[in-house]
């Protein structure tokens, strides 16, 4: 078969490490050729592509980013876009089947164009870790790993100074990063969209912490929304064109506990570093095994179809699954790490 | 309640976030005390033990090691140890009940003081991941981790010389680690304790790869033992006292790599820095929440019971559950991973 | 002798392998006694301290931040402060010596001190690698190290999207950190105080770097102001309260850039992760060198002289030597550089 | 002019920064051409060599090895070697110099030829840091860097079991990469070529640590010979093939300490790990300066030198300078380090 691949939204460790990996099986077991799309589906649909020989994928593994390139393009916006539009491109550039890397919105698009006869599998990603059907996917580990590496830092810094250290990170949506490199760098406070916690409360962990001589760590996800205070934090949150101000959230509750506790405070955001550079042992394996199933799953035609980790095995799921809704936070994990706040 | 942590067999990352956590839960939720108990079972059986308040236990999520020390004495063959002698030191100690915190030997001897009516609960530890009823343990994410940073390391020396490089890791009885961390540094060759593959096999596999003018990178688990060379690699297995002679299946396979192919080879051993040093942010949240599991656990009075990792939830399991037997590397992942072997 | 041990001013990896090497080597070569002074000067003024055994100093020299505390309280302000009182506090505290560890405010109160007959040495800490005297001090090699590592990072970011990012590093008054670390990310433009580089030029790098179909990486220290735009940079630079702002040369100048490029560009500011956290191994051998070397100029009574980095060698200088102005980029070491800019 | 580029020896960390800005400075400031020369002076006496484009060196700031291959071939023993061969070699591929970036035995063939009439200017590598006329050269740094944070991790592990922990680097001549590692992890014995410790004192140092509760860490050089123990040690120290082998020395000490104290101790060898992997900021900065300065070098016709790091600055050196005998670490560096052993 001659196969395309694409990534699509926004990059992640191990977008590489699945591509090389679906490569070297395909031409190891199958004989297959393959075809790097470029720039997710706005390359699909104009023929935007190049060879990918076994050579061009080495080293891969361990690379951050996507060779590829990667957009925001819809597959049903485009001008050229649409089923028909790419089901006839893709018998003129000879692809057989195309695999398509991404998240929720590339997979809604790919679940569609699956539905209306293209024959295309998907591989989740998604470095928030917000899919359903999905334990984990490669990123998530990465930029937890980065969190916890950056937290480890500012905690030294706060202690040093008797300061007060606020962390933004990613998670507009949901707040597994923060959940995850909270719990491991020993925060004090966690702050995520799915818990509408009121400052008040996060002052009292803050002074909880300092009471006895500590200084308090805060991590806070892009998405947290205060009880009381959404007013306040709404215009924080947007950059005119609509996109996220980085640093919004995490400015504002700075102020915030700083002027309710009188604490010297400090905000860091994150920002870009979470998602880029080397992934992690952990994200590496899991992206290598999606590339292969997903290759088996082009040969077993199962368009519409995703790879998936449940537990320790990967598994075939329907993109239905998948897209059913957000995977948040559960209440009983937030309980269980709301045990170590404050203290 | 007054409750004991002890920390037995090999040491690993994670120890000290499950003391930590499971101090802290007590503390502030159920107004506990806690005992450090030294060297493992050893300390119980001689009330060696210390203190344990909320500063001791600070910062401790990040810390390699265990603050607690560790031995393998085991609880039924020290002069002084049996149920009766153990319940009996408990009871003068003030002791409510253990938490002990090891693999598969620490938690046969809890399961049957257990048994024997002494109030112990378990947390699983084995940097190997040899223990069922657990999907993951602590300590083998940064073992993985370590690892695949050391082959990183090692691929761009080979590339340069042109040679074959051998990492041997550890994995006596079973090979995950290898799988692993051969899988993210995109090993040509793994092989493990559970699969008998041949030298000459390993050798056709590293022929390929300098074929197409590149440099093989071999991954080898302390355990492996080739087919149809038992006895040449048996004496090369061990110290005089027993215990495996570290270096002694790498160096071996290098020299038959190189007489086999004529390919200059050489071996890196990566030994005990595997497992020392700061955790992985993974293997932080999985202890975190294993400790906080555990003390659950002591509340519900589940002795014979421990903390177990189960998709992405922390589960009770029985200890005899843990205890049936290795987990050993299935087939099926051997087959997945030779998919990339060679090429 | 009876020696306290400060720390002042800004935080920064190295400060506790000061104070190991020089009290271990005082412990152990000359029988002294140390005392650990809280918070700087204010902690010597109000005789705040904590007695120093070689236990309390243990592994120390990897542990960033200080275990001391700091402060930015001046010697001569402080209500209680002053020579008079400072001697006759120390002599009620029994203290023969002082060793202040700082930056160019604490020498300089160290220096007028030592003036004044108050017996104590200096040792350099500067992260910004802005004073003269000395080759290099702790800290600096490890906030590059840091800011390399996420610029590493922002790299795969930007390809993928080919996006232009840019990274906002310290450096108030001198470009150091932003030089160095900008040359080993393989930067396209780096920007710092001492070159006063329009806009306009910045943009022609950038898009000399997207015409060839890569990203371009710029980075710029906090206290970079463009040529000709100088009245527009001034009110982005600093809080209410006169402390700089952070991200603010770098969110202007990302907007700028995509202003005047069209080119897509993002901000991130590394902030506080810069001078926090475990120090590299040069800032650890350097630190514990300049520690043994502050304790040898107690014993030589060198008061107003402090430890220096010169080549390979420690050596003996005078404060009036390190105060002697701040160390700038020289015009050649950018000259240098910007032959990698944008190309 | 017509440049090629050639790298010789073992491989380093920084090989391939200096390649990249050597090529990045030719093509913009002075329009130059370059060919990479594979495999060292092999290639160029054999006229094995690829163009090399500003495409080819991107991102290699931060990629360890070479991209060239290295080899051990000298120029004047290789049969189409000798200094007439190799110009006329040059002159048939139109190569108007050379610029070889290697160790001793690299720079006294480059050095003999330039005497000889062939353009050829010199880069010093060596992880030892063992050449005179440079303060460091790039890959020293990092391998001290990776050498400490193995030690940092095997501390744990020895602290937890009460173990003493060998840790064999490289150094078979001299021992900087020991005396900076172990200063930076607070080794407690650090044993180099240069110093003839006896086994005696290396025990006592250790049974210091352990009598006051710690595990001790001990570093050893490769060429560490002790005092009255040369015989017993001649023997563990070569492969059959006269290369020094791995781990000899290690072992051997690790023996002699338990055997002595009988305190249980165990060894790792650090290996290839030391030298393999993507360099430090510090050594990217020193490898990107010193190509730029090779170029400058090439294009002032200064054939027979070399670029040298004094201080903080990049200086033109004579080859005669460089060679005049190992640098070996001076007596007052173990001195000073001294003072930290045992304790």
């Amino acid at each position: 078969m001659r196969i395309g691949l694409l990534t699509s939204g926004g990059d992640c460790p191990g977008l590489n490490a699945v591509i090389r990996s679906a490569v070297l099986h395909g031409i190891k077991s199958y004989g297959d050729e393959f075809v790097g799309i470029r720039d997710g589906w706005r390359g699909l649909i104009e023929g935007d592509h190049i060879e990918l020989s076994r050579q061009d994928v080495r080293g891969l593994a361990r690379q951050g980013g996507t060779i590829l390139g990667t957009s925001r393009t819809h597959p049903y916006n485009h001008p050229q876009g649409g089923p028909e539009n790419i089901r006839e491109r893709m018998r003129r550039d000879d692809l057989d089947a195309v695999i398509a890397i991404g998240g929720e919105g590339t997979l809604a698009g790919a679940k569609r164009l699956a539905d209306d006869g293209v024959p295309v599998v998907g591989v989740p990603k998604t470095i928030d870790n917000d899919l359903k059907a999905t334990d984990y996917t490669f990123g998530f580990d990465t930029a937890v790993s980065i969190a916890t590496d950056a937290m480890d830092r500012l905690r030294t810094t706060g202690e040093s100074h008797s300061r007060c250290m606020v962390a933004e990170v990613m998670g507009r949506h949901v707040g597994w990063i923060a959940l995850h490199s909270g719990m491991a760098a020993g925060a004090h406070a966690i702050l995520i969209p799915e818990q509408r916690v009121s400052i008040d409360q996060v002052c009292e962990w803050v002074q909880q912490v300092h009471a006895r001589g500590r200084a308090a760590l805060v991590v806070v996800a892009e998405g947290y929304v205060p009880e009381g205070s959404e007013e306040a934090v709404a215009d924080k949150g947007q950059e005119a064109d609509g996109r996220p101000r980085l640093g919004g959230i995490g400015n504002w509750l700075t102020d915030q506990i700083e002027q309710h506790t009188g604490i010297e405070t400090r905000n860091t955001t994150l920002g870009h570093i979470q998602r880029g550079g080397n992934p992690t042992g952990f994200d590496r394996v899991l992206a290598t095994r999606f590339g292969i199933k997903a290759l088996d799953l082009v040969h077993e035609q199962a368009w519409g179809h995703m790879a998936a980790l449940r537990g320790t095995e990967i598994e075939k799921v329907n993109l239905t699954e998948a897209l059913d809704g957000l995977k948040e936070v559960p209440a009983s994990r937030y309980e269980e790490a709301k045990i170590l706040f404050g203290r």
